[in-house]
Formats: C-alpha cells, structure tokens, sequence
C-alpha cells in the first residue's frame, strides 16, 4: 500500500511523496527500504535522522521542517503506535490458526444453529441447542454445553470448556484451556462439620470484544449472571468467580483472583497476582498494584498496593519506613540508653 | 410439594395451613404465590410481615405467634436455610450437563468396567483396566488412564486428565480441565548443575464427596498416595503437591497452593491465594487467611494471616503498627531532638 | 541385577560380596532382603547398623571398616542418592502412559512428519506441516498446531495445546492441560478507553530436558520468541509471559509468574507463588523465596524475599522488628512519656 493510503485509513496528512510503496513495517532502528514505521516515545527521536524507512507514522503535532531534509515520508496521524499496529495486522500474513470448514471430527446436533463462515476444529463437541455465529472459529477439542452460544467472528483456541447456558459475545477471543461456566464455590455448612452444596443455577455472559488469557476459568453465577463487560481483557490463570461483574475495557494481568459478588468497574487495571475479596466494589479507573489483597471497596481513579492494600502513595510512605526499621529498632534502643542516662543524671545529687 | 411434605422431610412442624401448595422458591424480598422463602438472617425479619411469599422456613425457635395473623404458613425446622437449598434442589429442574448412555465416539476398552448408568461424553478415552461406578457422568473430551477408577454417581466435566492409577471416590465433582495424578515436583540437583527427575511412583486417592474447581491439579505421590480425604472442596486453580494429604471437610479457595508432604487437618479453611511450605502439619480447623504463606505447622482452631504468617490477632495488632508507620518515624526523629535538646539544656552551666 | 553391575554403572567400588543380587529398591528403615538402599543423610546412620538390606549406596568417602562386621555390602559411589534414584529407575517397571502407536482416532495430515517409534494417543491433533521426533509419546486429546514441532523422546500428557510455530525440543515433558504459544498480553490504549490487540507473532521456543507441571502456560512472543532453554524445570501452573527467557537448569515452584520481557538466568531457583515485574533481569543462581514479589534486577548468587522483595538477610532482619511492631510502638509511647517527664522535672523551679 501506498503512504497515500495509509494517510487516508487514519485521516491523516503525508509530508513528502504521497507514492512511495509500503511493502512491510519495523521498528525505527531497524526499519530499511521499502519500510513503515512510526514515532512515539521521545527517546526514540535520535533515530528520526538515520533510520532507513521508507516512511514514518508521528503524531499530528510533530514538525517535520524543523529536521533536515530527508526523502524520509512522514505520516501524521492521530495516534501513530495504533496506527502501526493496525497496518502491521494489515500486512503481517498472521497465520490462521485453524482451518476452514466444520470438520467431519466435530459433532453438531441437528439443534445447533451456525452462522455462515464457521470454523470447526476436529473433534469439537457442541451440545444442544448451540449457537455460533458468523465467521467464528471453534478448535480442536473444544466443548460447548447445552444452550450456549457465541457470537460473530470470536476465536476458541483448542480444548476450551463452555458450560450449558453460557453466553459469548463477538469478536471475542478465549486461549486455549480456558473454563467458562463451572460452578461458583458456594458451600453451606452443617452441623456435623460436612457442606451442602448450594446449586449453582446461573450463567456466565461474556460481551463482546473481550479476550481471556490461556487456563482462565470463569465460574457461573449461583443466580443470575456472572459478567465480562465489552472490551475486558483478561491474562492466563485468571480466576472470576460467582456472580462477579467486570466493567468495560478493564484489565487483569496473570493469575490475579476476584471471589464472589464483587463489581469491578471500567477502566480498572489490575496487575498480576492480585487477589480481591468478595463483595467488595472496585471503582472505575482504580490501578490495583501486583500481589495485593484488597479486603475493601476502592475509590474511583486511585491506585492501590500491598495486603491489606494501602492508597499507593501512603503504601509507598509505610514501605520506605519497613526498609529501615532495624535502624529504627536501634534508634529507639538508643534513645531508651539515652533517657536513662539523662535521668540518672537529674538525679544526682546537684554540686 | 405441600408444606406438609416439606415439614415431614426435615422433622420440622407447620403453623398455618399444612395443604398449602408450594410451586417454586425465592429470596423473602422477591417471593410470590406458590412461593417458598426462608428467614435465617434477622436483618431480613422486617420483610416477613410484607413478603408474598405462601411458605417460609424458620429456625425451630421461632414464635410466629408474636407477629400479625396472616396467611403466611410457617415451617419450623432445625436450619431453614440447609432446608431452603435442599428444596431448592428438588424442585429446579437442574440442567442435566451430558447426556444418557455412552457415546459412540467415546473409547472403552474390553478391559474396562462400567456400572449400570454410566454416561460417557463425545471422545472420552479410557485406558485399560478403568473402573467407572454407577450413574457416574464423565464429559467430552477426558481422559482417564490406565488401571484408574471413579465411584459411583460422580460427575467429570470437559477436558479433564486423570492419570494412570489414581482412584476417585464416589459423589465427587471434578470441574473442567482438572488434571489429577502428573507427577509431583521431584528433582536431585548433580554436581553439573542440572537436575535428576526423581520417579513420582505413587498414586492420587479421592475420596467420596470431594469437589474440585475447575483446573486444578494434584499430583501423585512420589512413593504412597497423596490423599483428598472425604468432603474436601478446593475452588477453581488450587495446586496440590505430591504425598499432600487433606483432612476431611476441609475446604480450599481458589489459587492456594500446598507443598509437598504437608499434612492438612480436617475442618480447616484456607482462603485465596494462600500458600503452604512443605512437611508441615496444618491442625484441624485452622483458619488461613487470604494470601497468607505459612512457614510452620498450625495449631488447632487458629487462625494465621500473612506472609510469613502470624496468630491472627497478633497479625492484626501488627498490621495497625504498620499502617502507622510513616507518624511513628516522625516520632522517632521528633523523641531525638527532644532528646538533645534536654542533653544541651543540661550541659549548660546553671545560673 | 548384581551389586558388581551396580559399582560398574557408577564407577563405584565394593566392600562386601559384589554377586549378590539385587531385586528391589527401599528406603533404609524399611528394606529387607534383595534390596537395595542408600545412606546420605547424617540423620539416618544410626539404620546403617540394623537394616535388612542386602546392599547400600554410600558416598565414596565413606569407611565401612569403623562399623561391626555385617553381611551388608557396601557399594562407594561419587553421590549414593542420584545413584539410587537411577537404579530406582530401572528397576521399578514405570507404567507407560500411553500405548504404542498411532491411534485410528487421532489426525495426521500427510504434511506431518513423524519419526519412528511415535505413540500417538486417541483424539490427537496434528495441524500441517508438523514434526514429532522418534519415540516421542503424545497423550490422547493433544492439538498441535501447524508448523510446531517437537523432538525425540518426548512425552506429552493428554490435553495439552501447543499452537502454531512453536518449537519443542527433545526429552521434553509436557503435563496435562499446559499451553504452549498462547497470545501474549499485549493491548494498545486507544483515547475512547478501549485497547487496540498487539499482534502477537512470535513463537515458544522449548529446549531439551525441560519439564513443564500441569496446567502450565507459555506465551508466544510478540516478536522473536519466548524461550526455556534446556533443563528448566516448571512445576504446576506456571504463567510465563511473551519475550521472557529462562536460563539453563532453572527451577520455577508453583503458581509463580513473569511477566514480559524477563530474562532469568540459569540456575535459578523460584519458589511457589513469586510474581516478577517484566523487562528486568534475575541473575544467575538467584533464590527467590516463596510468594516473593520482584520489582527490579536481582544480583547473581543472592537470595531475596518480600514484597517488595529485599535481600534476605535484610528481609529476616526487617522480619524480625515486624513481630515486634507492637511492643515497639509501646516503647515510643513510654519513651514520650518519660521525656515529658524528664523535661517537667527540669522547668520545676530548683530548690
């Protein structure tokens, strides 16, 4: 594709030859001919000079006069890091992953409603009354229990286990080994010390555009629904439990854990190894830092680190003290030392 | 059912209309006609006047005699809320999550021994010498290895991975993607850095009752069994070492993990997250809260929180020294000058 | 097999009858006659006088003439455990997962390329293009995707996933459930909230000698690839990140995760349920102590614990005033007190 028609998929202004052929992308210090890459991180200017790419992606405020003149192309676009990406998708050849077709392996109940363009791995197992939509792709060794249903255009890697009843979105992506739809932990317990299994009657909804990491499990609801909202993207090993609800476009890093009930806002980024008590409301735009353990509510838009977890800034405080306790173990030894001393010398008798 | 009926099944006693009709169940709030609720909590004592609910469970003391008349008919019994869930049970029509009968695809060597009612899923695979009870359900996609065996009326759903050898009770649930008897983490360093496997020769024993979230794994032993003893429930991604052994009743959440040749009590509960060094003994009905990591062995009916973890309340005193910290290093520093202010006052020469 | 044959394999030497025969392996306390046991541990030679065993594995510095006359023979070897583990080895018939083979049920395209010896299971999956080395034994419900590989003598369990273009070596093991190539976590922040998917398209790379614990999962690198080179050794539910490379003969414990970009160097030892940040460095020999959490690089050869992780001298120490927090906080009130006091007595008019 040409310069000209990238410029054009994302609104954007050319400086230089509007012609020039784009054939692949790279990153600026290692881009050559023929090469589109982009500027964003200002570390990166020194390159700007001497990089051999054809052309550039840089943000709509950049001035290319202010540099020496250069056969480079530059492309000004709004955000030049989503623009590469997207024309890297465009020209990477990502490999499909799985092969066209129902394959004669899967099992369809004549129940089962397909759109057109579906994918089916071998040995792929879908219950009554399922529904997959348009151009979805299911792989090898998934299961799909009674009633459930996925949208337009998802990706199932291989041996995915959906339950009966479970609801999933388009455009969405679940990596390999992931379970959705297995029972919430929910016990009552007995007066002999065993538990009564309460009955888990719920499903799980997943909206669109969501993608869940490689092992995820994500239990049903007790009664009623457990929820991923649009957008929310979650990393390998990340435990959802009963009747949890998870906003908009929010994220969670690698084996992190929500228990039972609580609502996790939009926007909220949680890191890696996080564990969250049930019940509890996690507010809008509220960063949980790697391995805390967060016993109460959070406010919208503040971050949070440790177990228990304390506002950020004030963990950061009571972190920098812990560092230094011995010393302060000493000092306060010392100043015991000090007082006795000060005190025996009061007390003697006065010259 | 009639409240008769439901009185007859759990020894309990009407006050109302025993002929009652009860046609579905529902929280106290939400109940209807032909409804059936329950009062457990008393925050929820101001909706019995108001509830339309036809029946209500209530605990063996309760007096109705002391509110309004109405039409509402009471059930006394000894745990309305255990009584509330079994009827629940009986009268939604739980889904059914696989059907009857084995599956054409499924693989059942001639060496196999299935009970009556067994239903095995699409592309089950059983090893030789495989032992499956009565009215046991194993979904699509498991596999169970050779000279392994699972009771009667057990339920394996999806993907689940049994290997060779291992017995499972009957009454257990193992949730999708399971993953029961892959060896434990045995290795002796040598002298050149790299490590020798060590044979994990033993076996995984489950015994009845015992459900296991979705993903989790147990290894087998090195030598002998590692051991869920009966009633055991572990939530989703709990990790279980070889030659573990758990007591009875007692129950995991999920992401805890517990290391090799550690011996858990019965009736003990483990929160999220937690982690259990090797070779130590966890008494019956400790309590181990969430994201502790426990170095020792426990003492009986405690409870233990954080890393490494300490007594619960002495946690607690600790935690709120912690929270403190930045003002008491003020105080330190505020508690020297002081301190040399006096020193000097002291030194100087008195009038 | 004979106690000469024993001494030969190890390059050993005798002190006893080298014909006697050996049939069994056991621990010292518990074997009997025809068995064969080992002595390493100071703590067990008080068992050397009185065990039944017909043979010991010693270390070669070791001098049966200072113990009373006995029929036992005594076989001097270089390191008597790793000795008796491979005879263990040997003599113990390891039941062999999976039958010899390739099952009617499992999918080979004519693209593949299989050495001689394979076993594949029932239900396995091979996409095109793929590559099993000789002996190598792939356990029922297994997909391997196009174009990955794996090499001799390998052994995967059932319903493991391993995606397109990844690359696994030799003597490999692969648990149930793992994940090898998944996508990496990788979005874009776009300005209405949502994120824009990071192409991932890069590739796993597994060496020889590597093991890697149930339910595992390895992400595929966004560029280039992520890398365990040989001898690393994972145990259950490892989450390896996109980018991340583990040096030689590291071991990682359970439940642990690194996030992308993380290089690890050899020798390592992570204990369960440690979290590192990514793009840092863990030097060589590191130790990183249980539910640990890494924030920066970490010094070859030292050992750290916390979160955030000190030094682990430093941490003991920090450890150590932790416990006694509350006395401490005692101890500063007492010490305002005492100074109130003091400062008191001096403004007092003298006498």
């Amino acid at each position: 594709m040409t310069a000209q028609e990238i410029a054009t998929l994302f609104e954007g202004e050319i400086v230089g030859d509007p012609n020039v052929e784009i054939r692949r992308v790279a990153k600026i210090e290692e881009a050559g001919a023929g090469d589109l890459t982009f500027f964003a991180n200002p570390k990166y200017e020194k390159y700007i000079a001497s990089t051999k790419a054809t052309a550039i992606l840089v943000s709509s405020g950049f001035d290319p006069s202010r540099l020496p003149a250069s056969r480079l192309v530059f492309i000004k676009v709004p955000d030049p890091y989503i623009a590469f990406l997207q024309i890297l998708k465009r020209i990477t050849p990502m490999p499909d992953p799985f092969p066209k077709g129902i394959h004669a392996t899967s099992l369809v109940p004549t129940s089962a409603k397909l759109g057109s363009g579906v994918s089916l791995g071998a040995h792929v197992v879908l219950g009554e009354n399922v529904v997959v939509g348009s151009n979805t792709k299911i792989g090898p060794g998934c299961v799909l229990g009674d009633g459930s249903s996925v949208g337009e255009e998802s990706v199932i890697y291989p041996n995915v286990s959906i339950y009966h009843g479970c609801q999933i979105g388009s455009r969405v992506i679940l990596h390999a080994g992931v379970v959705v739809g297995s029972d919430g932990f929910g016990f009552a317990p007995k007066k002999d010390g065993t538990y009564e299994k309460i009955p888990q009657l719920g499903i799980v909804v997943i909206e669109d555009d969501v993608e869940l990491g490689a092992n995820c499990t994500i239990d049903r609801a007790t009664i009623g629904q457990t929820l991923l909202k649009r957008g929310v993207k979650l990393d390998n090993m990340v435990h959802i439990a009963h009747n949890v609800v998870v906003g908009e476009n929010t994220v969670i890093a690698a084996q992190s854990g929500i228990s039972g009930s609580t609502k996790v806002g939009k926007n909220v980024v949680i890191a890696g190894q996080v564990g969250i008590v049930g019940h509890i409301e996690i507010g809008d735009r509220s960063v949980l830092m790697a391995q805390s353990g967060i016993p109460k509510s959070t406010e919208p838009g503040k971050a949070y680190f440790g177990t228990p977890a304390k506002e950020h800034l004030r963990a950061l405080k009571i972190e920098a003290v812990i560092r230094s306790l011995p010393e302060l173990a000493k000092d306060i030894e010392e100043l015991k030392r000090s007082l006795e001393e000060l005190r025996n010398r009061l007390s003697e008798p006065r010259p």
